[in-house]
């Protein structure tokens, strides 16, 4: 029927159809230069995600699983997504671990009397009301302790292992307590998992994976109390210390993962996750663990909506509840949202602070880096323009486990765990003008995968 | 009586005149150079100066004036200065204040409840049984409370000050519980005076100067919680803290300062001290403020002793009892030594922490400068060659004033005031290379001006 197109008119069309196409094959750097510029000015613009992070950690402090400032906080920050005009806000029901720390001290006796600075482990049992007081035996690794199991029996173990890396020296705090309980100690402590110190102990999870030994009391005394009793140690001085602790583990306690999202103008069944933790240890204000996380996955988001930049899939902003003592929020996602999964196209999370952002690490198929290459290249104008292999994080692990690629957002971690778990993890540590910066990266890379014309392929599912 | 010296012996009588004349003229770094290397090499060859403060540190903690912990340390460390062979090792009396902390607290109330990192300054008041229970009013300046006096009346007023300088920024530590008494508040806070902050609460001592004003309890809080307050306060929200302080003043009571010498071998009488002191806060170790001067000075001694170089004057160490809330020892040494205080050479002291040394600060005759740049010369090759003008220390202030020139320890002092008058005082901060070299420097600057032909003339007095 040619009278229904003219001959202009189908020269048009095929023009138009050719430049789409075109378009499809141009690189994402030059496909979304000026979306992106629009997004990272927006975000650089003021200070609203360093506010609206202050007012998060000044008005709720930290927020354990369990605790009701968790709680009040997802409510709050719920209402605060339905006023910044996101869609579809709401509260998925998961049920978390409620441990509580109670009571704690542990003070030195002898060779001389003084307080120490402690922090029971989250997992921890209790000792006996009274505390438990015994003689210590000071070990440098767990291979030195094999070897003087002989010297542990019915003592408290302290392992004081310097910090090297995060994942090396977590093992202490994690499995510290076993290996005690299996030299027939009396109770575990470790030196703090932290690269510098000013008397400010650090928590985080340990658990008794081996149920064939006793439950032993575990917690943290400060790099610089370990450091004295090492050195009292070796002059060859008697060490004496009462260890209480009022831990217990109470059942569990319904949370709620909180998302919102702005719903895919072609696409709206596929969905980029951009996420943060909410949860924190119950110290400090969990302001970069994961406070600055979630802001800047949720802030990323809310300029999108206010910028009108409607991609071509669902961007879903998910707060997480319980990442810190058993990663149930990204557990009960992965199970109330398996029937999706295959139209989750990436789970991004910032949970390493909200420092200075180098770019991203990238969990997926080798063959779609260059495509991620593309889009950090965007971010070269604010230094994060990194885009490297690299594990994703634990509350999208769950996901990436059954095949979701995974992105990490990469920052310049050199103080974190100066604070990290520990009371110094608050606000003035952190720069508006470095958050802001992670607000733009996360924003610029859920929005151009969120519209780009394709998408990354899932890996081979690694459990089911 | 010609017969008595042959020509030649006149001959050789002469040359040695004139070369002892030609050496008394010679520069100090040449005359010095083989002493001042064998002192340095002998400094830097073990970490006898580290392991004898950890040890005082780890045996006696904190020794705050008063306290049963500052008195055995004065014993133990005359016990061990005889056991080094000083000479006229032995504690002079004085009397000193004795200040007690007692059970203390802040927590604030409102818009949340939180207990607050608070320590109680030194020579505070407590507040009545059942502690303070007051709105706050958060300031930025002495000027800012000037100008809304009236909003302070019956609160708690917070100096929420940015650290600048230590001299600058203790002024609110010294006078601003004064300012708020005549402002009509409840009591004082102050932001920790320090410039970088893990939840580290400084104490540090205050006064009531102006005894025309009541005298209002007076704490410090940690640097993170006054700017959080800050932050409530802007944003509109009634703030409710709970301050509770037993602080009380009882009877002065005896200490002494601990001093021990090298007797001169030609001019006994005249003297060069070498000091720190021994007292410190009663929080963290005083590991750098002081006990690291104190045994800086006693190693420096210590070293001639040991490798036998017994200077033409006496070599003095002494280590100060009450600098921090009184002064008391380094007032008690000038009365008691008034009548000798012609023939002090020079007062060296060390006390911004045990850190690497970049040389001295000299207060004395301007046209002594060169001759001490002379010494200075003598320790460039640990880098610490500087000589410039500047204040002595507290404890040899009154001697100062009283005409003695003064020379200070100056060192690199970035992140003293990160730990000063707080839990992080410590010996982990601490480094053997750097301790090494602040004891090379004591000791070579000692030993030169006990030993060198001329002295430095002494100011005219400041007062008397």
């Amino acid at each position: 029927m040619p009278h229904l197109l003219s001959r202009r008119a189908v020269l048009v069309l095929a023009a138009l159809l050719v430049s789409t196409a075109a378009r499809a094959q141009e690189p994402l750097d030059q496909r979304y230069r000026a979306d992106a510029t629009r997004l990272i000015q927006a975000a650089l613009a003021d200070s609203a995600a360093y506010n609206r992070l202050a007012t998060l950690t000044d008005r709720f402090g930290h927020r354990l699983s369990g605790s009701d400032a968790l709680e009040r906080t997802i409510d709050w920050a719920m209402e605060e997504m339905r006023r910044d005009g996101l869609q579809n806000v709401h509260g998925e029901p998961v049920m978390v671990p409620h441990w509580v720390r109670g009571e704690e001290s542990a003070e030195l006796l002898s060779p001389r009397a003084q307080p120490l600075h402690m922090i029971g482990l989250g997992g921890s049992v209790g000792t006996p009301a009274g505390g438990i007081t015994a003689d210590v035996l000071v070990v440098g690794s767990a291979e030195e302790l094999a070897g003087r199991a002989a010297d542990a029996r019915g003592k408290i173990v302290l392992f004081d292992v310097p910090f090297t890396t995060y994942g090396e020296t977590v093992r202490y705090r994690s499995l510290g307590a076993i290996a005690a309980a299996k030299a027939g100690a009396a109770a575990a402590l470790i030196r703090s998992v932290s690269s510098f110190s000013m008397q400010n102990p650090h928590t985080g999870s340990m658990r008794y994976y081996d149920t064939t030994v006793v439950r032993l009391p575990a917690a943290a005394i400060s790099v610089e109390d370990a450091m004295m009793l090492h050195r009292m140690q070796n002059r060859g001085e008697r060490i004496r210390v009462r260890l209480s602790m009022g831990a217990r583990t109470l059942p569990d306690v319904q949370s709620r993962n909180v998302v919102a999202e702005i719903v895919g103008r072609e696409r709206p069944d596929e969905v980029v996750v951009v996420s943060g933790h909410l949860d924190s240890w119950d110290v400090g204000q969990g302001a970069m663990d994961d406070g600055g996380g979630s802001v800047a996955a949720w802030e990323a988001v809310r300029l999108m909506q206010r910028l009108g930049l409607r991609p071509r899939r669902t961007v879903r902003v998910v707060l997480w509840t319980n990442e810190e003592n058993g990663v149930r929020g990204g557990a009960g996602y992965r199970d109330a949202h398996r029937a999706q999964l295959d139209q989750h196209v990436l789970a991004i999370e910032s949970d390493n602070g909200v420092f200075r952002p180098f770019g991203f690490r990238f969990q997926g198929p080798d063959a779609s880096l260059p495509m991620m290459r593309q889009i950090a290249r965007l971010l070269e104008p604010i230094g994060a323009g990194r885009m490297e292999k690299g594990d994703g994080e634990a509350d999208v692990g769950p996901m990436i486990a059954l095949g979701v690629p995974g992105l990490a957002l990469d920052v310049d971690g050199t103080k974190y765990f100066w604070y990290h778990h520990s009371s110094a993890d608050t606000m003035d540590k952190l720069d508006p003008g470095e958050i802001a910066r992670c607000v733009a990266a996360m924003a610029v890379a859920a929005y151009v995968v969120a519209d780009m014309p394709g998408t990354i392929p899932h890996e081979v599912p690694r459990e089911r």
